[in-house]
């Protein structure tokens, strides 16, 4: 199983989260592309640290939008999402390069990753820009997103994630943030919870249903208080259990 | 003898030069990288008309300053200016895969271009970026600098430009703008002067002495009035007199 | 009448519109504050221009977005759009004032001025912004928009604007963008019609229809070929006819 | 005595300092005004956290330059540098008036701060822009700067400050942050360093030696590890002395 978080979120004075910490439990990092977070010089510092700890680079592409972190949902037209995410990949893989690997999976970001949940025409902008820069890059995206249907039929290989603290509705979908439920914050919880997706892919939802779902990697924030903490539970119980923590991507080298 | 024009130099809503009409005049295409100008759509549009004209694409990189336009010096950290100067190559190399090509050589911009002739750090940490991305690009820049002094001796190939719009000074260097006879502006002139350059290797200076002048190739500005009519008459010239107008830097294709 | 026109609309090294020529023919100019155009210097430099021709200074806030010029709708938080247009209006201000006068309107820009027709979050956080600004400060809107009568509500002044170019639907809606009739591009019918909206408060819709438009100023575009003949036309109609062309709002001095 | 930090730092998603704690301290906050640091709903809310508890606001002006946090030194034309140190001032004063104050005294920030010690043009710019925007507003400095020199000459008020925590060399300059006995770290010893400063006006310079320092007002760093610890402890150490903690500008209200 694939343990992945994003990393390399802060920009320039600023940080945000404990990167090196986060680059010693996950197998995939989700590096910021410069557009949301990621001065030049954090994100190819991250990239070394992540080479040398054999942990798999990703790009974390996002709306061109410092001031709101790529948190707010932005019109794009098509030509100009599709050439920002080809820009992104490209500055993120020459990053990579110049430490000694590459970019071997997309992830999109924040408001984006929302939008093409259920937008069409951002997600196949996504598509469309990954396909032209190198159609072997896998995506990772929720399980029933637009996003990894149009990702599958445009034949991209796509990894499904599940999200470690997030409590999950009946159908499978995320609670919302602002509802009850939504943030799980005791690192023992999750880590047993992540460990049952693992082995029994399922989860128990909100309403104490018992649900399936089918993950390749968990997702573990890494930028609040405890994240470290509860990354390292969520590894730990599954190590414990005999569970391989590997990257879902190949490393180049 | 190689062409070479700053293109790409728009930003969103913003044109500057004539793009469109320059691509179909040179044979190098020094491309904005997003740092001092370029948002990603444009310089995709500019990438993929520079592959259907058989135009080598080079990145031109700069200072992160859009207001400044890159014109103003920056006392850049090195590993500031190091990771900046990869992150642009990579997001120019991006786009000129997903165009159909590869970025083939570099070319500073503006104020880094000129610092480097003599600022020993800014040099060494750009050349740094270019080995560590692609130790096999070459770097265009003014005969005598610095920067292509610390160039070859770091093993990068060399590329010596000529101005074609500037006067020079008895010792080869060009006239500060400020002064008397900077800028030429009469296309004859310049297509006549441009033509004595290649097939002798001389130049007449400010002063009226007779200079030696080695170039491996010609910039022609493009953001000026007249600018295109100027490229066109230093084209045909040379064309004219049956110089081979061709890239330095070999297409990848 | 008055007659506005979106001016200081360039960034650093790039132009957009010929703001000198508009300061010589509109009324009150709605001058960019940075976030979708306009460097301070460029700002400043038409302040002064303004103040020369006495001409009236409003604010055009708008979405922190450079490289989409404000045109793409944001999904704003509502705290974060208030202190936005608070920054632009003061920052404006501050320029206006050190060329010898005050920011006397609000005019929003793109994509946030349409979106408020219809967005009441967005809506009430310019008014909101507006209000602990200066309340003494009218704001320009379209007529029957949701940010007109809220704003009406909350007790600012409101102004309504007519578009000279725009073609109109029977319901007195604008014809969208994409839909034929949405440009006006002869000079003289534009002019013509103008003076008839001046005065009779009638248009002929797209339709052939005649239709009742109240409005207490007029936008000429300032950014399009032809832009500034257009604007010409409209004043020498007006003026032409007897019509005096003012300012909504008292200039300070 | 007056006591001065830097505040409202973060951008956006990211922090920088304990802003609600040394506005407990303080009794001038030298408040980012969004060109090194600093978004717009950030400074509101540290506006009106100043105005709550009566902490004056002053604009620490600076660089364009968020990804170096203003401390890397730019070669502004002075159009440029007047037009954004006025449009910064105009910023945060439109915030200060919504927050129910105003900007009362002006601070240059970073790189900028020291280059005009010694930049002439810099300081004249900077200079400039104060007396455009409001020839009334004091300027904080370095005593013995051609920025303040150039400013006491133009006819503003100029506020000497001394720094906290650092060492200083025999003739009153700082150590350079490089040198041994650049920072203090023990806030016991830096209280005590600044009661014999106020009490004094004399200070023990890294040598050893006794200097005399005039300063109207001493710097507290807000951004370091223990900050906020060594600003209380210099507060205490004053009151406790019978000195009054009391801002030089007078609040508006």
């Amino acid at each position: 199983m694939d343990l992945n978080s994003d990393l390399g979120e802060g920009f320039g004075a600023w940080r945000l989260g404990d990167d090196e910490a986060m680059t010693d439990v996950v197998s995939s990092a989700n590096i910021a592309c410069g557009f949301h977070a990621g001065d030049p010089r954090t994100l190819l510092e991250v990239c070394e640290r992540a080479v040398s700890k054999g942990v798999v680079i990703g790009a974390q592409v996002g709306y061109r939008d410092l001031p709101g972190f790529g948190r707010r949902f932005i019109d794009y037209e098509t030509a100009d999402l599709v050439a920002d995410v080809i820009y992104q990949l490209g500055a993120l893989d020459g990053l990579a390069r110049a430490a000694g690997d590459r970019v071997l999976y997309v992830k999109p970001h924040g408001a984006l990753y929302n939008a093409i949940v259920h937008h069409e025409g951002q997600a196949a902008a996504v598509i469309d820009a990954v396909r032209r820069y190198d159609p072997d890059l896998p995506v990772l995206g929720l399980p029933g997103s637009v996003f990894l249907r149009l990702a599958h039929e445009a034949g991209l290989r796509v990894v499904r994630e599940a999200f470690a603290d997030r409590g999950y509705r009946p159908d499978g979908t995320l609670v919302p943030r602002r509802e009850p439920g939504a943030l799980l914050h005791d690192p023992a919880e999750v880590a047993e919870r992540m460990l049952r997706l693992v082995t029994d892919h399922t989860l128990v939802a909100v309403d104490g249903s018992v649900i399936k779902i089918e993950a390749d990697s968990i997702c573990v924030h890494g930028d609040s208080p405890g994240a470290v903490e509860m990354a390292r539970a969520v590894h730990d119980a599954l190590a414990g259990a005999g569970v391989e923590i590997a990257a879902f991507a190949a490393a180049a080298s």
